[in-house]
């Protein structure tokens, strides 16, 4: 595996939003979003040692924990998207999706961002812009231009969601000529690996309508903004104002236990199950399904929706502050704890200057790394037990990494 | 899901070879490699419980426990698969070892057999007969037709070796042809799906020299008869008897934790992340580390391949004696833990007795299930701490089932 960093960090141990790695020194958390409720959150971790020690096996039985947790889920969401498949890994749930649009809708085209990731499987990573696959796209993937604030799609963000459609429209007619239709316009509703743009509500809205005039289906990827981190609501989609018909859900669902799930329609399920016969033997097995209640439970108990939101405002308020005293952040943005700061220099992204920033903080003691199609967007995506005071400590580190770099 | 049995299980409760449902009645588990070492294994449960409490992060970061577990794991190989890569599920180790083969060959054909299953990625999932894909089959994959003990293929078991590699020699024509070119053959070195036929060691040797010769690969898909189940080998393709350029591994490797992993050699696994920049998110994190650690120190431990050997030939000798008093069982084979009993009626595969037979043990306390291409194969696969008394009891309810619906 490819490690972060220019000096990797040898971790041994976690605890809320801390890292320590072997040698005992304590890093913040700055970055990672699979700890959702934090690292080694007691709940979770006594959720999993108790049914790890009860029962675990395949799924192939009846277990009350996911049906309890399939109904507990499915209620976060609108009211039609009643059914759950549990896999293990965001990139299973991706794969699963996209093979439910082909059987609802018997096409076969899928249209993404050109600059967005969705996993790690064959037929997932055609949708990846980091590396082209061997022996090319496949003809039934169509990249269309993703938003952005500081290079917006058409050049001006107040035609943006018009020129995204367009390209869309574009997708469409190009799928339709070869004969592959339209099964799937699939989006992280909160463009995260795009460097998550400003976008407002309703966005996606004409974009979404041409997909459904030609027969296609709205895949929602929350494996990043979902779980409250967005601070305003549960999910992304929601954020946006969109109803999806298929979201998918990974890192945050299990706190880093190997979970992930997919949640649609009761209908494009089995239409699903009718064309594929999908067995998952790991997939929402007694001890996943015990991680991902317990995380379930604690977003709620704790209020971690309400620390998104209001930690979030204020890490933003910090960003702000030091975008005013430092000339290379060139835009600051955000909701919740998912937040970024922009890097320019010379009237170009800083791409450079983003990893020595990241490296710098890195050797501060601060963990995060970089996002965009340019990677010179700071990327801030913590634990959602951040709070207020880890937010003063990581401006701290950032304006004195930002004077010591830039 | 579809789950088991005319009467699912609503399962509560597991330890060793038992499983208890929720009205406290027990079963005999005769069927589950995911709970390799024992469902809910004191050592696997406690190496699970320490290490979520102690960090669980994303594999970004160095960890020491994947390294132990990658040497300690590949220490089990054939001196050259040095280099591991962890994943998930055996799904997707299969679908990263198909683009291995892809990255290293340069080539995208693939060669299965006509009975298998490797996992449930849509790239997978190509090669399952259960299913047609939405679609259909995609030109680079081919089929060639599998060993078979009572239905050989060409007709003879004698001659069964030659006509397989004249299957494949027709598939390597075909997809060269075609201009796909072979990547690999991906074999079950235990044929397991395909009803685990009784094969010489050397079966393979005359496919894999005309695979080879093409420039192909050869992948051994050891997710069922891995890890020392099949008593004689650690590895199925160590009974078999030949050398594969990627191996992958699933079910057993964490006792149920959703972990697994492909071991290949280091040329291979370079050119694969040059050409795919492959990540996993959960794939060996610390605890799924734990866990598969503990899985291969209690298989060491408590001499459980040893006991998978003499145990399963204590029961092998069992369902002979069984055999000799019913009619319908044509044929009863297998090695180690891993076996099987295929019945016969009127000159045909016993099909519906089959499933009857199936659903009668599991209303008497014995959970198996059946496989094979007509499905008329018991197959017995149980924890390795599987005893003597077990395969007594377990022969002994099957004795009186059979004479049920028989």
């Amino acid at each position: 595996m490819t490690t972060f960093y220019r000096q990797p960090v040898h971790v041994a141990r976690g605890e809320g939003v801390w890292l320590w790695d072997r040698d005992g020194r304590r890093y913040l958390d700055c970055y990672n979003n699979v700890p959702h409720v934090g690292h080694c959150h007691p709940r979770v971790v006594e959720a999993i040692a108790s049914q790890a020690a009860t029962l675990n096996t395949h799924t192939r039985y009846v277990h009350d924990l996911i049906l309890d947790y399939g109904e507990a889920l499915t209620a976060k969401f609108a009211a039609e998207l009643e059914s759950m498949v549990m896999v293990c890994s965001g990139s299973e749930a991706n794969d699963v999706a996209l093979r439910m649009a082909q059987a609802m809708t018997g096409k076969t085209g899928i249209i993404g961002t050109d600059n967005t990731y969705h996993g790690n499987t064959a037929a997932v990573s055609q949708l990846n812009a980091s590396k082209v696959p061997v022996g090319g796209y496949l003809p039934h993937v169509r990249r269309v231009a993703a938003p952005d604030n500081l290079m917006p799609v058409g050049g001006d963000r107040a035609t943006q969601a018009k020129a995204f459609a367009e390209g869309v429209a574009r997708a469409v007619a190009e799928l339709e000529a070869s004969g592959h239709g339209v099964s799937a316009l699939i989006v992280c509703p909160y463009f995260a690996n795009e460097g998550f743009p400003t976008l407002e509500r309703g966005f996606l809205d004409p974009a979404i309508e041409i997909v459904r005039r030609a027969g296609g289906l709205v895949i929602a990827d929350e494996v990043q903004p979902g779980f409250g981190r967005i601070g305003s609501h549960w999910w992304g989609h929601q954020r946006l104002g969109f109803a999806p018909d298929i979201v998918t859900l990974g890192k945050p669902m299990g706190n880093g236990h190997p979970v992930a799930a997919v949640v649609t329609r009761h209908e494009i399920l089995t239409r699903f199950q009718e064309a594929f016969k999908y067995f998952n033997t790991f997939g929402g097995n007694p001890v996943s399904a015990a991680a991902a209640m317990a995380v379930l439970q604690v977003i709620e108990d704790e209020a971690l929706v309400e620390n998104a939101r209001d930690t979030g405002a204020y890490a933003l308020g910090l960003l702000e502050e030091l975008a005013a005293r430092h000339d290379v952040i060139a835009d600051v943005r955000g909701a919740g704890l998912f937040l970024g700061a922009e890097l320019w220099r010379d009237g170009k992204p800083a791409t450079a200057l983003c990893a020595a920033l990241v490296d710098e903080m890195r050797d501060r003691g601060v963990l995060l790394h970089s996002v965009g199609r340019h990677s010179n967007t700071v990327k801030l995506r913590p634990p959602c037990v951040f709070g207020r005071d880890n937010a003063d400590m990581l401006a701290e580190v950032m304006d004195a990494a930002l004077g010591a770099v830039a």
